[in-house]
Parts: structure tokens; sequence; C-alpha cells
């Protein structure tokens, strides 16, 4: 048996284990404990088997489904950073270039540049299937919030209008999930889930 | 909008958060905490994307990725169960079948249909795909029981023979990964992760 090429695969895959061990801001449901990256990516995959039909583009789910897997890997190295934290992610974006370099270079060199090639397409948004694929990212973080009584908005004083502009580009995804989302957000204000905005007082 | 549809969906989609708290007896590589079965599903499907190749009969590999993404849902409901207890085995197939009545039965009736299609055929291991997906879902627990100095082999007691009858199906989805996994079996035995056969002593 030729052991180069697999034993690349399973050290790989051994590499990706540390996955589990990156804290995400978002609370899991049941809201005891903070949500890893890994588990993340299997939710937000499996929301993509299950909502595909409202994408406004044509997608190829399986490409969906694969950049979804893998999005954040990169995050072993480099963190989970806030998306609410807009300094933080100008340094993100260069320390997950170098971990996709390292940790996708760790694969055989079809796999690697496959992999990074999806990762690419998901970053950049460059497809239907990847603009997509982010709209599931960014809708999951606000059913997280909306269901655990917006206990990381209310930890982080995230206000409404953050939360709308950051996550409007779900509409460029699904006009029908953007809806969803502005009928979570809407009345998530209601129960006084957003820090108020110090410039709308008085 | 109609909201019916897509309230169903996100409704199941909050229940299988619960994924995250069921607890296999595989412990993380880093070894400091088990393993949940959503993070485990996030990694045996992209586990899938990489080692397609190594299957030994034509298979979907988008139908291997769905199989394994909602392979252990049915565990909100119904536990994991471990491998090596037999008699907990039995009860647990009714279990998981009334869990996925609940689960799944969360969903529009065609997707409902679709996912409990998808997870009948991975129990059964009825078609090439699933067989495959099975043969992986074995593969990844030897890797981390391996790679954690066998840590959840010598809590449970379990020999070596065991592990070599409980896996041997691998083989049945690919030739190499059985070969493969025999390796780390031989040389976890050789390191004394396996617990002694008394009928094999003097």
């Amino acid at each position: 048996m030729q052991l180069k090429r697999l034993e690349q695969q399973m050290l790989f895959i051994r590499e990706i284990d540390h996955l589990k061990g990156v804290l995400r801001r978002s609370y899991l449901l049941a809201g005891e404990r903070n949500e890893n990256s890994a588990e993340h990516s299997w939710h937000v995959a499996t929301m993509a088997l299950l909502l595909s039909e409202y994408a406004d583009q044509s997608i190829d789910l399986m490409r969906v489904i694969k950049m979804l897997l893998i999005h954040d890997i990169v995050e072993i190295d480099a963190g989970d950073t806030f998306v609410y934290d807009q300094e933080a992610s100008v340094e993100q974006a260069d320390r997950e270039r170098c971990a996709a370099d390292r940790i996708f270079g760790l694969l055989p060199k079809d796999q690697e540049d496959e992999f990074r090639a999806l990762w690419n397409e998901f970053e950049e948004a460059s497809t239907p299937s990847a603009i997509f694929a982010k709209s599931l990212d960014r809708m999951i973080p606000i059913m997280h919030n909306f269901y655990t009584n917006g206990k990381s908005w209310k930890e982080h004083g995230v206000r409404k209008q953050q939360v709308i502009d950051m996550n409007k580009r779900i509409l460029q995804g699904s006009k029908r999930l953007w809806e969803y989302a502005l009928l979570l957000i809407e009345e998530a204000e209601e129960k006084g889930y957003f820090q108020e905005d110090i410039r709308e007082r008085g």
C-alpha cells in the first residue's frame, strides 16, 4: 500500500480536530456554553440541505456544502473574530490567509488546490453558491442570538443597526431569508436585546 | 411571505442544536474533553470530502455527505450508545426509530421523507454510498482512540479483538481504509492500549 497520500490526508483530518476547540461568541440554544466552530460548521452545512430552495440564484448545493464544511478551518490558527469588531477584522484577513497556507498545505497538492479554491470562493463571495453559503453563515448567529434572549448581543453591547448593517448581505443570497432575519431583528428590538443607539435618544 | 414552511424548517434547525450536547465516548485529539455528536458529524463529513477516492464501489458523494451530516441526529432523543455495549445496542435501535419519527417529523413532509430515507439508507447500509459512509464513521473513532493513547479504549476495557470485530465492516466500503485501520490497531496493541484477552493468557 502506498501510504504517503493517505498519511497526508489523515494528518489533515487530525489537524482539523482543533476546530472543536475554537470558541465563537454565540451560545448554544440551551444557553449553557459558547458554541465552537466545528459544531457551527456542521449546523450551517445541515441548514444548507434544508434551505437551498430559498436561494435566489441557481446554486451548486454540493459546492455550498463543501464551502460551509471548510469555511472556518483557518480559525484553528487565526481564531474566531467577532463580526462586530471591525478593527480586528482587517488583521484577521491576513492571519486567515497564512492559516490557509499552512493547514490546506498539509494535503496532497490536488486536494490543497481544491480546498484553497473553495475557501477563496467563499471568502470572496465570487459565485452564487458562495453568496448563498455566506447568507446561511450570517443567518444562523441571528437565530442563536434571538433564541438565547440576545445573550451574545447583550454581552457585547451590539446595536440593532449594527446587526442590520452586518447581515444585510443575506439579501444578496436570499430575499426570503433576509425577510425572515428582519422579523427576528424587529422582535429582538421589541424584547430589548439590543443596546440603544445613543445618537437616537432624545 | 408564506411563513409556515420556513417556520417548520427553522424549528428543525433549532431542534438539532441539541446534538451539540450529546457526548460520545471518544475524546478530542487534544484529549481534554469528550467529543460531541455534532462536531463528530462535521468531522466525518469533511473526511468524506477527502477520502472518497478510497471507496471500492461507485458512490454518490453528495449522498454520503448528506447521510453523514444527519446520521446522529436521532441521538438527541436516544443518546449515544457505546458501540462495544452490545445489550444497549438492541434497545437503542427502537429508541432511534422513535427519535427519527419525532425529529424528522418536525420538517415539511417532503423533507421529512428525504431525511428519513437518508437515515434509513445509512442505518441499513443498503447502498454503496451508505456502506462507504459507515466505513468512515467507524474509521474516525479508531483514529481518535489511537491518537489519544487509547484513552477511551482503556477507560472501557476494550480488547483488540472487539475493535477488529466491530470495525471490520470498514472493509465492505474500502479495502485501503481497512488496511490503514489495521495498521493503527496493530500498533495500538504494541503500545498496550487494549485490555488483554483473559483467554489468550498463559
